[in-house]
């Protein structure tokens, strides 16, 4: 870690910094430069608050040098990560497509999603147990026995599954239906949830939260993955910004970012980016040409009767185009489909 | 709610959007306009994704009319709303100090704050008990001991008890010891703690989330109000923006508009709004200033040695000092203090 | 326009708004719903500030029904605008590509440049002669000098020239150089120089400002061909959010959304979007995935030496990479390069 | 300067940074941590771009240490700098009150503003001559004409004049009638114009833009005073967040931020920074309270009647009203009115 001190520093100050450093456990070294001393502080892991240096009388600023995540950091594993689910790799040479409605409304919706899923190419169905609604009088969600029906679904037609865990509560019982289990972008930083997560032995998709950076995401990668589940997918789903046509915006340049700080595979999900339907096709070809490994979308036999984000579900046509449209733009980045 | 309808569009794409307001049980009234066709409905409540319009062909754009929140609405109870715990009105003419150290750290901490705080005029003592960090190593709170601790603390002189609940899984130890309950601004959207937070017979403080409009803020008081609890207090304590130079960027404007568009009390919480010791008691003033009917802030024994947010919090002399300011302003708006 | 009435807003209040809108030219309808009055006026331009009624009493919210921009609207020409220029197409089925360094730096660079971006595929060179700095001691460009040098290599190598315009009184000058006038982001809302674009009779390339909502970019371009010139390509450059790791978080969403409202060629400019050489290749492949008319891309031929934005600017080996990569991409979007 | 190498970067990757930083012309110090390997740079002033090394291979991030701003920066006066204008000191005890309508509109209305706003107590008028709008048609100012209206105005009641300068050819003209020139929010970076501002004599007020930080407002203003105009006041007027509530954001925080970091005077301007009238007179007393020297605030003898800015402009009485408040608060801060 680094402190600065402001031009003119008084030398108590500057000792009042040394000493806390040292109370804290770091090496010191001091510069003394032309105009700013530095402080540099060589020691235990980085885990303090900049702020508690940057409120001290006579200090400039504070920065730490270390990332706060290690196992998530692409020099744990240079190479990258591949998870294997099933037969299908995420993270390597094939974009993976997880595909479906947003709720499992019903044992024909879901079975004729599955089917429609599998004759286009996606490797997972996706569709949602329990939906919190912010009206207590919609549609919750059809809880457990919607994960019963999208199993036997997904079965049928050689798919994995993937749903979203609301707490911690519902590990054990998902764990008995899912392939992979995904963290909602409320939840990215409930620690409670990831900390269980932690010991689970299957893979986890974490989803960044409207309102957080890039940084915030690999650390909430980090707490699973010091639980001992080093399988964590991370996905794009949008940020909250000044612009309100769209319903947030899809930082694209998110995917190539997280592949450089990151070995975990990134995907993206540009149905919940965009919350439009007609917007959804051209933010996934723009994701796969910006490198994500993968793609959430949502497809709905019939959007127009789904009990929840009908606006943003593909019809099964659309689907199957922007599935041909993606085939043509994976050799780009050496990637099949 | 309202259609308006492209310029040009085509008769069939009017009739299909009208048929489908039908088909949600809106009267529809149509009116042609020299260049818009719009189409209002007047219906059920306004439980809808006006998205589900937007994608329909030829339509430009939709709104709802009515405010998506009733309860929290400032015409539900046009004289506002005061809420009395112990002896005290949150809401009425006098400011409401709710103060103490980030968490409950031991028996002599809290014992300290208490008195403290009770001197200083302060009608709260607040005090975490659970603490989830981003670094499974870091100080987790005292839990359920944390609280004894803050309750004794708190008689001893004649204050009230605020604490943070995580889960709905805390609320029935919690109601023991606490006055009121507080929700973090992690939690603001977490829907299946505010259905529990609405049984409770205790008023809940529900903070803003850092990327929470204030729209949003309302909508989840309306979830707590919904399940029969009309006792909540609303809280500013910082948005995300573009600058960094404050940790988040404190929305003073958002304590008259709320003031305007509900009913509720509403505080503010300058410690997390800033994040540095130095900004807290300009922007305590700042928010008393602006119409706050209370205040949140961190004040420790001694930051230096605080185990949780010791950059934000006061010491006790500059509590003293801010009380002394706040009694200065609160006539300029017709409070005491 | 539509105003919307409080709930229980009196009658005085209702009557006033109506009055109000009277004088200002509107036809006023009045519906009377159960919990609302609503009061739709037609009549003049929709030139006027909603909250000049939002702050009238009993008045709940007020909307524009009609765009504020009509020329730049896809519904004035529902088809696309192809703007020509050289044998160029902008808009058409081919991705223009605009490449080049940030600045004019010398003969030659700046004939080096030419040669490497036309054996590339480029269509237009661009290039910058004026350089306004933050500090007055930077390099500021070779002005008017630099316009010469760049036409020249520009002619030399078949290829058209784009440059921006700083200042209204640059107009006349730059014309007899350029084949595209750029504005750049700081400039989108200096109506002064817009109005002057508007007379005349080449190209305008229009960037989104790191502020801009869409809306008051396709204002912008109003502005320009509310003088006559309907010759202006929109440009996506990034707009600044909470996210820090970007400059700027380059919103490919606006490429798609821009298409849908304005018949305005949209071409994207991934170099200033992301502001590191790394993040440009995925982010302009992204570009052209979303449906990009062209593209505006740094190349130097030795970005480590470049006097302005090196860190951006590409190799010419990475540029060619790139080009043979759009190569690919582009059919998937039914286009050329 | 400090780069802070990856982990495990190649002793070439070191060499490369050390070779461009002596070719920079730092003196390079070298510390070998455990994880990462530091280089300090001391040299000439730090007017860099940081990209210029994160790109490089091997590099994790790059810091500046020395503020990119000198003359603006708290450091160069500890005292605070103190601009006497007429009789009027700005950054004194007493908190400097600017007032009047967004335009001049006419003799009557000027001087009926004038009247006003001296009986309630303001120091300045503000009134624009030049209102470049977003439509050809509306309303775009009197001019010089109305400058001269003005200043006969402000003369006949003891009031100083400050007015907005659009563009740099307007300087000589603006400065026969103005005591202080205010930089509007969108030039705060038009670097030509802050060039021209730093040769003249007066004052000058600069609005930070609706997007920019803290830092580059700064930076803005070491501009005027690179040039030797040392009499720069800064101004919060709102920045660009996702809340669509209100207009902007207005930053408070800004106001002790500022002050902290920069010996200038900081005022707020409430008008701009809200956008409506019934938020204008809480932001006001908050600004107050919060530090800022002075404020800058839209009355209208009849708002209602306003050819721009109607809606954010007090009525008369409401700044009556305002000033009693602010006479409450100031002393709070230990300023008067």
């Amino acid at each position: 870690m680094l402190v600065v001190m402001q031009e003119g520093a008084a030398e108590a100050q500057i000792q009042a910094v040394i000493d806390r450093m040292v109370a804290m456990g770091f090496n010191v070294h001091r510069s003394t430069g032309v105009v700013h001393t530095v402080l540099g502080g060589v020691g235990p892991m980085d885990e303090f608050d900049p702020a508690a240096f940057e409120v001290m009388e006579g200090v400039k600023e504070c920065h730490r040098i270390m990332s706060p995540y290690k196992l998530a950091s692409r020099s744990f594993r240079p190479g990258g990560t591949i998870i294997k689910v099933g037969g299908v790799e995420i993270g390597g040479p094939k974009v993976v497509v997880m595909a479906g409605p947003c709720s499992v409304e019903s044992e024909q919706q879901i079975a004729r999603s599955a089917e429609q899923c599998a004759a286009a190419g996606a490797s997972f169905i996706r569709g949602g147990a329990f939906k919190p609604r912010s009206s207590p009088y919609a549609f919750q969600g059809l809880g457990e026995e919607g994960l019963k029906l999208m199993r036997r679904a997904a079965d049928q037609h050689g798919l994995l599954v993937i749903s979203e865990v609301m707490d911690h509560t519902q590990i054990p019982m998902m764990l008995g239906y899912c392939d992979v289990l995904q963290v909602g972008a409320r939840n990215m930083q409930n620690f409670n949830l990831l900390k269980e997560l932690g010991k689970i032995r299957k893979p986890v998709l974490l989803k960044r939260g409207i309102s957080a950076t890039i940084e915030e995401l690999l650390l909430s990668a980090e707490y699973v993955m010091a639980g001992g589940n080093y399988e964590v997918i991370l996905c794009e789903r949008g940020i909250r910004t000044f612009e309100t046509y769209t319903r947030n915006t899809m930082d694209i340049s998110a995917i190539p970012v997280v592949k450089k700080l990151s070995h975990l595979p990134m995907v993206a999900d540009p149905s919940h980016g965009t919350g439009r339907r007609d917007k959804v096709i051209p933010m996934a070809r723009a994701s796969v040409a910006a490198g994500a490994d993968g793609l959430l979308v949502e497809v709905h036999p019939n959007p127009n009767e789904a009990l929840s984000d009908g606006p943003q579900s593909l019809y099964p046509d659309q689907f199957n185009e922007l599935m041909a449209q993606l085939k043509i733009i994976a050799p780009a980045v050496g990637r099949t489909l």
